[in-house]
């Protein structure tokens, strides 16, 4: 068999992406995989040197020229572009040059010439000026394939999972979005992901409520009495899963432990418990792709992008996750 | 002077609050205050019975008879009453019990008679049955003592305090209600509290993001934008105030760690971090009230009610800090 292949993509190059690919290819070249960055080799070459980071950089132009490339070099597939780095800048040309990169790695991944890519952080609003219309990578993805997909967190380390019924909605927007989709579809997709991914053979699954306190009983909002609980009584006919639970005393009295994984109503409930939980190991990836797709749990974190002082941590163990995933769906075919 | 007296109410009969009093009162009696139970004395009674716990009680129909009760037994206010213990079930009489303690107990601080209340959770849904209008003990004690008033939770351990924008309101109805309310006047408040009730000289406040990473600059949601921040340019003229931070880095990177408190603008988003952090230790009070009132940051936990499994620590905590807010009050009298 020969070695997973696994993009690393460059993000938003006025943060900290470019720093965080460079400082873990030394330690993930170790594992059975081939990585290939992709972005901008320009710039690049330019944070390693600004950065005076010492690892070897080498241009190409096609994946053919992968197997060439000597194991403690790391390759980039070069994307031709006139962005050039301004530190902790919102720019267009930079947002652009992100979702080109990302557009490149997700058709290589479609035509199965590799098997996964693990991102580095866009900002949101760089893509935006730049006249994309996404939110992130997670929907653009789902564009590019053609899939629902959904956005799943996962710490290795803590075993906690956490999936969201809604990403980034604004809060006023989420019980309309919620009941819109619908959350039936989000528990089929992660509960098969927990099977073939992860290996579980009957994954338990904990939904927590929208409101606080779960609308105790419908006095505070009526998504869970009208919506969740009704979903539920017919989701637990084929799926093992409990709640639903105020979001607060589940994680306060880490009833986590009990499942598999947690389906989350928002972003931000999901968000804060994980981040807290795994905060330099968590990791995002994004399920019902064709391929595998991961990504640290951070952002571009202008504010210390340009000072080698960010924490690669949570990039490796995508880059860990990644692999771990690729051998799995490469064992389904 | 005399020693602080400090009631303690009964909440609701079929969870766990009257046990978590008689469980706390051996070890709170030893501070330099008197405890007065409020509630139905027959139904304390019960439950001591049926826990098999070793407190001793002692009716009192009055105030006055307090100096007189010896210091080991815990005095009880009597409210007749004809609610019955029902454990874990969610009844119109217990709600109506719980809030006409909780009437009793309040007049009894607005009168001056006492320093503080410490309350045990009552459950929302029984006191809607019961045809009361409100959302809980904080928007019932705003009623009561017709004072504006916030919700603060507080952690004297880890000296983490979280103030709430909004408290019961459905995640549908967040912005709206903030908008309309605005944040100024509880900045304004939480500032008074932290100089004059934690005697800190410049307060320093975080203010958290609504939206998921606090909007991205406008792309998730414009309440960042048009509300948070304009309004946070005129606080900062009177107040030690930043923001508005992405409340999920934040609390993953610690961040509350450099402010006095924190003001978050929903309930999960403050309660999430909070339990996770204070779970056994932290503390609910309400600021605004022209006496103190703090209480458990947990809820009447029918699940486990009458099983004498439920854990008093929050209960004594709250105990602990009435008794340092109302000492910190009559020091400015």
């Amino acid at each position: 068999m020969t070695l997973p292949t696994i993009l690393l993509t460059q993000g938003d190059i006025n943060g900290i992406g470019t720093e965080i690919i460079l400082k873990s290819f030394p330690k993930v070249r170790r594992l059975n995989a081939r990585f290939c960055a992709v972005g901008s080799f320009r710039e690049f070459e330019f944070h390693r040197q600004h950065l005076g980071l010492s690892a070897t950089l080498q241009e190409i132009d096609s994946l053919d020229k992968l197997s060439s490339t000597p194991r403690a070099t790391l390759p980039v597939l070069n994307l031709d572009h006139k962005a050039r780095t301004r530190f902790g800048q919102i720019r267009a040309d930079a947002g652009d040059l992100a979702m080109k990169t990302i557009e490149l790695a997700a058709t290589l991944c479609l035509d199965q010439q590799v098997d996964a890519m693990v991102t580095a952080p866009i900002h949101k609003e760089a893509i935006s000026k730049a006249g994309w219309k996404f939110e992130g990578h997670t929907d653009f993805l789902a564009h590019l394939s053609n899939k629902p997909v959904q956005m799943l967190l996962a710490d290795e380390r803590s075993n906690l999972r956490v999936a969201l019924a809604t990403v980034h909605v604004p809060i006023a927007k989420v019980s309309e979005r919620l009941i819109s989709q619908g959350i039936s579809d989000k528990v089929a997709m992660l509960d098969a992901a927990l099977r073939r991914d992860f290996g579980i053979s009957n994954p338990r699954i904990a939904l927590l409520g929208l409101n606080p306190h779960a609308s105790d009983g419908g006095v505070i909002g009526r998504e869970e009495e009208d919506f969740l609980k009704p979903t539920l009584k017919r989701l637990k006919r084929k799926f093992n899963i409990d709640g639903a639970f105020a979001a607060d005393g589940f994680f306060g009295a880490k009833r986590y432990r009990d499942y598999d994984a947690v389906l989350a109503m928002y972003h931000d409930q999901a968000l804060i418990p994980f981040k807290m939980l795994a905060f330099e190991t968590g990791v995002n990836l994004t399920l019902g792709l064709p391929f595998v797709r991961t990504s640290p749990d951070h952002g571009t974190a202008f504010d210390i992008a340009g000072k080698c002082v960010a924490n690669e941590s949570s990039f490796i163990e995508a880059a860990k996750l990644a692999l771990k995933l690729s051998l799995a769906r490469r064992r389904e075919r």
